[in-house]
């Protein structure tokens, strides 16, 4: 990931007669290793390129915004992948019908359009939120066993709120990370929404940012419920992301609770030239498996 | 059914020596034929007493507020027990433990506590809410497949408004439920709310009564629906009611939408002495398999 970080990213110019489609994605993550094609596992990038397949020729390259982590959910993954204009005769929701009667009933395409050529779901990408649940009562509820982290004890919700707070802002992250190969000064992110809602015993984490590190959604929820347990003062987040070190922030959360809810990009007209020339993500490369 | 409906209620008088529990209870309803006891196939019933007689001696039988139909969920079903009073000495948090210990993990008991001996979980009820979730969008959720009914046409919200406000107050049910064994005037319900609440593209249909009959749920939602498809007006509700002919009538909802929210009593102490002396339970038995 360290090398990643500080290569160049790819450049991927959209080849003469082809277009450029955008694609909204959910996903169920309990049966994939995670978005990213994998060589052993199954992934959901392998199961979109599958479908992609049966109405493209050759081998469709999908492009995702985040590289989500083994189990967890997706309400709205971007991804782009460029087919041939003549190929390309049908309206976006067309194409949603024909891509999803390919697809496993755990993944949909929510939409298709077409975008312009520079643009990349990964590097135009300009911010990502994810909404993590949490069933805070004794008992786990089976309608949402799937997508929560049951926690059985009673969590102080207000001291969870004052942490959440301490988590927005621009901050090195690499404390709240699971990746040791991040190069230095290339941990920081802007946190521009860290909330906590609140519905009978299920708490929905919201968090927004610019960008995430690996597995930080889930470094970040386990801090917090670390805190609404007691076993940390909310006052001491500056702390810990000062202190960079993950040994002493709060365990993870598990992936299941996790889902990407939302890829946020500049409206249509406003992409950057070619991604290389975003200095945003020459300086910080976004984020590899985030949650 | 039929049968049922001019029967008295049985009667179930606490033994001697006896506590009554109250449980309420969740679960998910995909893998059962509904909660009531089945010669054949397996019920959440079943399985509750079975955990149940894990814990206590003899065949302890469990009293369900409502019977919900295959593959219908429940958030909070409520049931009733009678355990040996020496042997219940855990409070009610221990008891929630100790089941679910031994309950699959689709089927949660919420929480138990002891109740007055003249508590019926089903002819205590004054009133039970269901909530149904439909997902309006050309391709459905991933992560809420097993829990709405997938609607990809575009539904006209305000007209479903206005027939679910028809649907408010007292009326004959017959025409929305499913069941041909119902005695004459005994299908008459007290509808308190009817509402469509909306977050993007899922429609929750909240629908509060003081009694379902079988199907009934379903009925009106599949009603609604067809109502949001154009192919009802909404003012036709009334005369579909005073028809009371199932056939002029929507179809019937999928089960896997619909979830048994909430069932209401009334607060300690005001429990009537006895079923049989509760008039609503004589003249209009409660609901056999709604939804």
């Amino acid at each position: 990931m360290g090398d990643e970080a500080v290569r160049a990213p790819e450049v991927e110019i959209l080849a003469a007669g082809h277009v450029r489609i955008q694609l909204v994605i959910a996903y169920d993550g309990a049966a994939y290793a995670g978005w990213q094609r994998q060589p052993e596992d199954l992934s959901v990038q392998q199961r979109v390129e599958e479908a992609l397949a049966r109405l493209f020729p050759g081998k469709p390259t999908v492009s995702g915004s985040s590289r989500t982590d083994t189990g967890v959910h997706a309400a709205g993954l971007c991804a782009h992948v460029d087919v041939p204009r003549e190929q390309f005769r049908m309206p976006g929701r067309k194409l949603v019908l024909a891509l999803n009667a390919w697809l496993p009933e755990d993944i949909r395409v929510l939409s298709a359009r077409r975008v312009p050529a520079q643009f990349h779901a990964r590097f135009s990408a300009q911010g990502k939120e994810y909404r993590y649940r949490v069933w805070n009562h004794p008992a786990h509820h089976p309608l949402w066993r799937g997508q929560s982290w049951h926690v059985p004890r009673t969590l102080d919700l207000a001291a969870m709120r004052r942490a959440a707070r301490l988590f927005e802002g621009r901050h090195d992250f690499l404390a709240f990370s699971a990746s040791p190969g991040y190069v230095r000064n290339h941990t920081v992110r802007t946190v521009t929404r860290c909330a906590i809602l609140r519905s009978g015993p299920q708490l929905t984490i919201v968090i927004r940012a610019d960008g995430f590190l690996y597995k930080m959604c889930r470094g970040i929820v386990g801090t917090l419920v670390q805190v609404g347990l007691g076993r940390f003062p909310p006052e001491v987040i500056p702390d810990l992301l000062s202190a960079r070190d993950r040994r002493m922030s709060g365990m993870t959360a598990p992936a299941q609770g996790l889902v990407l809810w939302k890829v946020f990009y500049l409206k249509a007209g406003q992409h950057l030239a070619h991604p290389a020339q975003r200095p945003i993500a020459a300086s910080q490369p976004d984020e590899h498996r985030p949650g």
